[in-house]
């Protein structure tokens, strides 16, 4: 029993959600029962079994972790949703807005008055503020911009003014500094009367009277070291720096290239002005890359799968609009060849796999390159070498399935030359894939957008049209 | 300068992989030279210019961290990246070797000899050597394993057993341990002996006499409490652990959900057996979401971009007959009504648009579905609500978009029962694919495969071929 008492292991946690999950069920259908009764006044024992759920709830959610009562509202319709967030106690509201999605952050703000937001933001620090700032009524930001001490002002000021996607929009104020050419046995005294350190605090900064950053001391080297020293002795003058106008990307590459748990943020003159930790860049990695993956599908933003019908048609509009357009423009390339179609109709049952093909192999190349690209791995003189590459890919995926598909043309419409229309058409369009596959990032890239955004899209408006036009436009030179 | 000297912007670390870049650069337009004059006895001079080149490359090289050379080694044509490889000190192939990617590891690894491997992996932990283990030819593992320790080769054999994905196959052995009953005091005398602590101590474990974890004491609690004080008195006994199978997926949400630097890792028993290190889930979550990306174009492993055409084509081979067999379904889905197509070729104008929507449609459904069920967001219960919510958006889709293309087609060929059945059609493919896109990941789900994988293909399958029987056959139906 000790042994378990001092252990939290991953499945307890998991149980616990289960457990708020279960609750939660109950008290629904309490609800529902009582609802369907349809009486005015309801039933005591009814009343009694619901308030002792309730009770037993919002005890399950106290010992909850902010991030775990986040998930949990996540994970439920809206309506659930608020029934959890009103047995939150009010001094946690400001750190569990800051765990929870956009989408959910909206419906939950949505429900408080302007005076629980004032004191959920009281609760925080600037850093964690400004991240809430978004999507706060001016008159709450306001409100709280007069609560706080000038130099958290400062700080506020500070943090909202860098852009997203920026290392100034992620570093947090929570910085212990010293000076160079004091002992470690002082440093060790100033620490104590801290009585505890900031979160993810692996070293101090040392730094001059005017601020500028001389070096850092770890906590791990001030153990080990001879109090006697001074922290100028000990400390180690190199350490990688960040600018707070620095992309979150590259500083993101920096943490998990050379391991870091925290980094100082310097201005132009050298000053310490913030310091970037991993659990920040641990949440912007995580939450970039499930942008990434929805980009792709065309959700223009995280989506809360409980959200009404219409907001999930406005996120998702756009996509489908753009996709209309480039399938339309499609349609009327084949429009141009009724003729053909007219007098050879197998044409109108080959023709989506030409284009089909075609589209899957220019996202295979486009896939790697635009990866290669994010990693700054692909350097301007090598675009011919692998131009040259991709063509010799398509050319031998056009000769094995394009050699394959003529075959099966052959022998299902019992005609040899729509068959080498067929492979001709294939090993083409595979070719224009591969052109197009890597034109499109690199041209992308030189005109200075993010070559991850829309290529997809471009690539199968390319492979469609072109695929439609090549193998329809070979049928009637050669067949018709 | 002596501002700048104690400063490592990430500015400077890009300007050092450019010089190298440069350098190798100068070296190859060198190396042509001498091959494009055709000597069977090289110009001295050019000789000079080169061995110059190459030891200034070696000294660039030598300055910079294992990640970034492994970095530039991945940026490199094979040709190049031997030359660069070859510069490296062999104290350092291993370290370099731990930091590349797969694709690359291959490759390097070919380049080197038995001897030069056994050397290079010698200079690794347990923990790291299990890392490389897979790459490394039998008799090098063997010799590798013969130079070990006895406890060392426990900890091999250990992180080898356990699987890809696991908190076993990422956790190290670099944890230091400390009794319950000895002084804060006791412990810093302690650590002072060890010199140096290893990267990531944020913590120390308490462990008993069986090391069973009791409890954990934070540096930053060691440096702020008072020297007389018992560990017992001031260590944590909750914090969260785990085991050597569980989940590294759910390892990393744990860290990014409670902020972790460093957790211990207890086997059934409750005794201590590795550290989790918050920079190796960093780099799991990467990879992972590295793979993710790539998976969804059916690339399936990361390709080096400089690789052989053929090992392109190896990689990516499976993805397009997939994708051949669902084109060829839906190509003989057409065939089937090819008496309609004759009597009206609008119909295979049209039909692309119809498939192509609700492609993309079921791709967002599903996008959105798979990424609640990676977070453990969708309970049991709610998928019928989600069904209803996503076959409302296609009716809206449908209604919105179905429309337009009705008009248009009305437009175009100058007929309204075509228009109409392109509306019916359209919305009918759509209401399809929002039932596929929520079945598909259900189902997968419900038979303990990931959903992640392949449900692009399926969705894309079942709104192609049914697109193509929905829209042709109410057209045969309704206008033939």
């Amino acid at each position: 029993m000790a042994d378990l008492a001092n252990r939290l292991e991953i499945e307890d946690l998991k149980e616990n959600l289960r457990a708020v999950q279960e609750l939660l069920h109950r008290h629904q259908v309490v609800e529902g029962l009582v609802a369907r009764q349809d009486m005015p006044r309801q039933d005591l024992v009814e009343q009694l079994v619901q308030k002792q759920h309730l009770a037993e709830l919002r005890g399950k959610i106290e010992r909850l972790h902010p991030a775990d009562i986040a998930f949990i509202l996540e994970s439920l319709p809206l309506e659930e949703r608020l029934v959890v967030w009103d047995l939150v106690k009010a001094d946690r509201d400001g750190e569990i807005l800051l765990e929870v999605s956009d989408a959910v952050r909206e419906s939950l703000i949505a429900s408080m008055d302007s005076e629980e937001l004032v004191a959920a933001a009281e609760t925080l620090e600037a850093d964690e503020i400004a991240d809430l700032a978004p999507d706060l009524p001016e008159d709450v930001i306001q409100d709280v911009i007069q609560s706080l001490s000038l130099e958290e002002r400062e700080q506020l000021r500070s943090a909202m003014s860098f852009a997203e996607g920026s290392v100034g929009a992620l570093m947090d104020f929570d910085m212990v500094t010293v000076r160079e050419d004091v002992t470690l046995e002082a440093v060790t005294r100033y620490l104590r009367r801290l009585d505890e350190l900031p979160g993810h605090t692996d070293q101090l900064f040392v730094v001059d009277r005017d601020q500028k950053l001389k070096g850092s001391l770890s906590l791990a080297r001030l153990i080990v070291s001879d109090l006697e020293f001074e922290v100028g002795t000990v400390m180690i003058p190199e350490l990688i720096s960040f600018n707070p106008e620095d992309k979150a990307d590259d500083a993101a590459q920096a943490f998990e290239r050379y391991d870091l748990v925290s980094a100082p943020v310097v201005d132009e003159a050298g000053r310490l002005v913030g310091r970037l930790t991993v659990d920040s860049v641990v949440d912007y990695i995580r939450e970039s890359s499930a942008e990434q993956v929805l980009a792709e599908a065309g959700l223009s933003e995280e989506e809360d799968i409980f959200a009404p019908v219409w907001d999930s048609f406005k996120n998702r509009w756009a996509w489908l609009a753009v996709n209309l357009v480039t399938a339309f423009i499609a349609s009327r390339v084949i429009g141009a060849f009724e003729g053909s179609i007219e007098k050879l109709v197998a044409l109108a049952a080959l023709m989506p796999i030409v284009a089909g093909i075609g589209g899957n192999s220019g996202n295979q190349t486009t896939t790697m390159i635009v990866r290669a690209l994010a990693l700054g791995q692909l350097q301007a003189h090598y675009w011919r070498k692998l131009l040259k590459k991709e063509l010799g890919v398509a050319l031998l995926n056009g000769m094995v399935w394009g050699g394959l598909l003529g075959v099966l043309a052959w022998m299902l419409y019992d005609s040899k030359a729509l068959g080498a229309v067929m492979t001709l058409a294939m090993t083409l369009n595979l070719a224009l894939a591969a052109f197009m596959g890597v034109a499109i990032p690199y041209v992308q890239q030189k005109v200075g957008k993010d070559p991850a955004v829309g290529s997809s899209v471009l690539i199968t408006a390319c492979t469609d049209s072109g695929g439609f036009f090549i193998f329809l436009g070979l049928a009637t030179l050669i067949l018709l």
